[in-house]
C-alpha cells in the first residue's frame, strides 16, 4: 500500500500500519516531517528549522514493512491503481492508496499577489518570512528616507485565524524588545503590525470570549486588529482594503487555504476548497481503496466541518490505518469520529487562549499549558530539549536565538 | 571610520575600536558573523546554521560608537577615500578603512568546476553541502541500478588541509551509523568516502607526525586517502586525476582560496592568490589610512607566511584597531607579531590532532580539547548551550540532528 504525504496525517497512517503484514511505501517530497503548529517560531527567528522537522525516515526507522520515498507524485491513475512519480514518471503500485497530501495557501484567485505576501505552510515558506521580516529592518536602518523606514516598518498579516494570530502576536516583541537595542537610524519601537481579518471577528472557530480576549491581548502587545477589512489588492509597497490603502513593505498571508490538486485525480466529489467529500470511513466515494486523511478531508459531523488541524489529521490517519488493517483482517471497516481534545493559541509572549470544551481560560496559564502541550508532542527527545533550551532562552532573556537572514540573493526588495 | 567584512577580523577590529571616539560603520553583506571553523558540522547535518551564527549587530549592540549595515560593498575609490555600497551606489566616506573580507574558494583557473564541487565558506554554502550530500542517500535509495546507487554514494573531498580532513572524516560515521536504519534498498556500509591531495602529504600546516596520525585515522574510518593526486577534470559523474576517473554523483572542494576580488581595489601589490602585501603595520603600501586584516593578508614573518585562519583574523583586527586608535592619539603604530597558540584539527567522532607547539598530542584527549577551545570562541550563551547540547546528542546516540533538506528545487541532479 502507497501513503502519499508526510505530515501529521500521513505519519499517524504510517503508524497505525506498523505490524501490518503488506509493504508500506510512504511518499513526501521532502524528507522531513514538519511540525506545522510551530512554524510561526521558525518564521518569528526564535527557533530553528532543524528544532521542529525530522526525516521522515527516522521516525519511522523500526517499521520494518515501511520504505520511504522522496520523491514528487505526478499523477494518481484510480483505474489502473498506479502512482507516477517523478519526471521519469516511474510507476508504483497500489491495492490501498491514503492520500494526506494537505492543502497550500490560497490567494481566493488572486495568485498574483503570492510573490509579495507569502504563506506558512512550510519549512521554506517560514525561512521565507522570517528572511523578509528581518531584511526589513536591515532595509530601513539603511534608508535616509523617513517615509520608507516607516514602509519598512510596517508589517500586514492578512487573515484572522490562529496562524495570523501567532505571527502577528510575535512580531510587535522581537521588534521593539530583541531588535531594539542592535539599530542606530531607526527607533524599532515604531514598528506597525496590522491583522487583516475579512470576517466579523478574528479567530472564527474559538468560542466568541476567548477570541475578544485574544483581540484585547493583540491590542495590549500593539497590534492593530481590523476586522470586516477584506483585502481588494496586494502589491509591492503595501495592501488595498476598498479605497483605503495601508503602505507597508512585507505583507504575509495567512488567510485561506486551498487543498492539494492531488485530489482532483482520485475521482471523488470535491468541495469549493477542493478538498474530497469522503465516506464516513474517509475512503474516496467509488474508490474504497483510497483513503483520505488530513486538510484534504471534508467531512461533516455533527453539523460542523472537521477542521484541517493536527490533531483531526492524526486521528483520521489512525482511523484511514486500522480500517485498512480491519479489511486485512476480513473486518468490517468503521466510521470516523473527530474528537476535538481543544482548541489552543498563543498571542506574544506569555498569553494564550485555550478551548478544552470542558473548560475554557486564558492568559499566562494557558500560555505555559501551551508550552507544555506543544514539547509533549514534538517528535523525539533531540528536538524537545533544543526547543525547550530555545524558550528557556528567549523568555529570561528576551532575545531571539534564530536570527539568520540566508539565501538573500533569493529576496529582490520591491521596487519603490 | 569603516570597516568592510564581519568575519572574525572585521568583528574583532569594531571591538579594538570599541572606546574610541570616532564613528565607525562595519560593513557586511550577511547580517550574521559565521563561526567558520564549525561550518563543516553544519554541512554534515550535526549542528543547525543558527548555532555557529550571530547577528553582527547584536555582538556590537553595546558599541555606541558602531553602526552595522547589511550591504554589499560595489568600489573603493582610495583617491577620494569612499566607499560605494550597493546598486544605488551610494558613498559612505572613511578616514580609515579595515577591509577584512576574507577569501573565497579558487578552482585554480577552472571556474566551470564550481557547479559540481561546492565548496564551504559560507552558511549558504554549509547548507548546500548539507542538501548534496543527504539528498545523494535519498536518490540512491529511490534508484533501481547498482552502479547508479554506488555513485551516489561515493563522495569525493578534492584538498587535504583542515577543512578536507573534517569533512571528510565526518561523513563515513554519519553515513554508517546515523543513517544506515533509516534506509531499506541502500546499504549505507557501502558508502566511499575518497580524500584527494595534490600535494605529498595532508595537513601540510601540521608537522608530518600528526599528519601521518591523521592519515591513519582516517583510514580506520574507512575514508581513501590519496596523496600527490592532482584533479584534472571535476564533471557531474566525478572527477579525474590524469586519465585515472572516480565515479562519484557528489564532489566538494576544499582546495584552494582566492582573496576577495576588493583587495584588488587598495591599489597595494598583490600575490598570486590575490592578497595583499601589506606594511609590518598591516597597512597598504602608499596608503597608510587603509588596513587589511584576516585572509586578505600576505605577510611573511620569521619566513614564513601568516596562515589564513580565524586566531590570526582576530589578532590582526586587533592590532589594525588599535594603530588606528595610536594613531588617533598621535602615538606611533606597532608592527603586527602573529602568535601561533596551536594547531588544531578534528578527524571523525573521536579524534584529533593538537600542535600547541610546546606540545602536541593527538586521539581522545585532542579532540575534547577540540571541542573545549571551540565551545569556548563561540559567540554568546546561546549559541554555546545549543552546540554542547547537539553535540551531547550526537555523541551519546549517535544521530545527527539537523538532517533537513530544505529547498531541494535548488539542486538539480546531474545528468547521468
Amino acid at each position: 500500500m502507497v501513503i502519499i504525504g508526510g505530515g501529521f496525517g500521513g505519519i499517524a497512517t504510517a503508524k497505525a500500519l506498523k505490524r501490518a503484514i503488506a509493504d508500506v511505501t510512504l511518499i513526501d517530497r521532502t524528507n522531513h516531517f514538519t511540525f506545522q503548529p510551530l512554524l510561526y517560531q521558525v518564521a518569528t527567528a526564535a527557533l530553528a528549522p532543524s528544532d521542529i522537522t525530522a526525516p521522515i525516515r527516522w521516525i519511522l526507522r523500526r517499521h520494518k514493512n515501511t520504505e520511504v520515498l522522496m520523491a514528487e507524485v505526478r499523477e494518481i491513475d484510480p483505474a489502473r491503481r498506479v502512482v507516477r512519480i517523478d519526471d521519469e514518471l516511474r510507476e508504483i503500485p497500489y491495492d490501498y492508496l491514503i492520500v494526506a497530501t494537505g492543502s497550500r495557501h490560497a490567494y481566493f484567485g488572486h495568485s498574483e499577489w503570492e510573490p509579495y505576501a507569502p504563506g506558512l505552510k512550510t519549512i521554506e515558506d517560514a525561512t521565507e518570512i522570517r528572511r523578509r521580516f528581518l531584511l526589513a529592518f536591515e532595509l530601513a536602518e539603511k534608508s535616509t528616507d523617513a517615509r520608507e523606514q516607516q514602509e519598512y516598518m510596517t508589517f500586514v498579516v492578512v487573515g484572522g485565524g490562529p496562524t495570523g494570530v501567532e505571527l502577528s502576536g510575535a512580531f510587535p516583541f522581537i521588534a521593539k524588545k530583541a531588535l531594539g537595542p542592535d539599530f542606530r537610524r531607526i527607533d524599532t519601537r515604531k514598528t506597525r503590525v496590522v491583522l487583516i481579518e475579512a470576517g466579523p471577528r478574528i479567530l472564527p472557530s474559538f468560542p466568541e470570549d476567548l477570541a475578544s480576549r485574544a483581540t484585547r491581548d493583540l491590542k495590549d502587545l500593539g497590534v492593530e486588529v481590523r476586522v470586516n477589512s477584506a483585502v481588494t489588492g496586494v502589491g509591492p509597497d503595501g495592501i488595498s482594503i476598498g479605497s483605503e490603502k495601508i503602505h507597508a513593505r512585507t505583507v504575509f498571508w495567512a488567510a485561506g487555504n486551498n487543498a492539494s490538486h492531488l485530489g482532483a485525480l482520485l475521482g471523488g466529489p470535491l468541495d469549493r476548497a477542493g478538498r474530497i467529500q469522503v465516506n464516513p470511513d474517509l475512503s474516496v466515494p467509488g474508490h474504497p481503496e483510497i483513503f483520505v486523511v488530513g486538510d484534504l478531508v471534508a467531512l461533516v459531523q455533527d453539523g460542523r466541518m472537521v477542521p484541517g488541524v493536527g490533531p483531526a489529521a492524526i486521528q483520521e490517519g489512525k482511523c484511514a490505518g486500522k480500517n485498512v488493517l480491519r479489511e486485512l483482517r476480513r473486518e468490517p471497516r468503521k466510521s470516523f469520529r473527530y474528537r476535538n481534545k481543544g482548541d489552543l493559541a498563543t498571542i506574544g509572549r506569555s498569553r494564550a487562549i485555550a478551548d478544552l470544551g470542558w473548560i475554557r481560560f486564558s492568559g499566562r496559564f494557558a500560555w505555559f499549558f501551551w508550552l507544555f502541550v506543544h514539547i509533549m508532542y514534538l517528535v523525539g527527545f533531540r528536538n524537545r530539549a533544543n526547543v525547550l533550551l530555545e524558550w528557556a532562552y528567549d523568555y529570561f532573556t528576551y532575545q531571539h536565538g534564530a536570527r539568520l537572514i540566508t539565501d538573500v540573493e533569493r529576496y529582490k526588495p520591491p521596487p519603490p
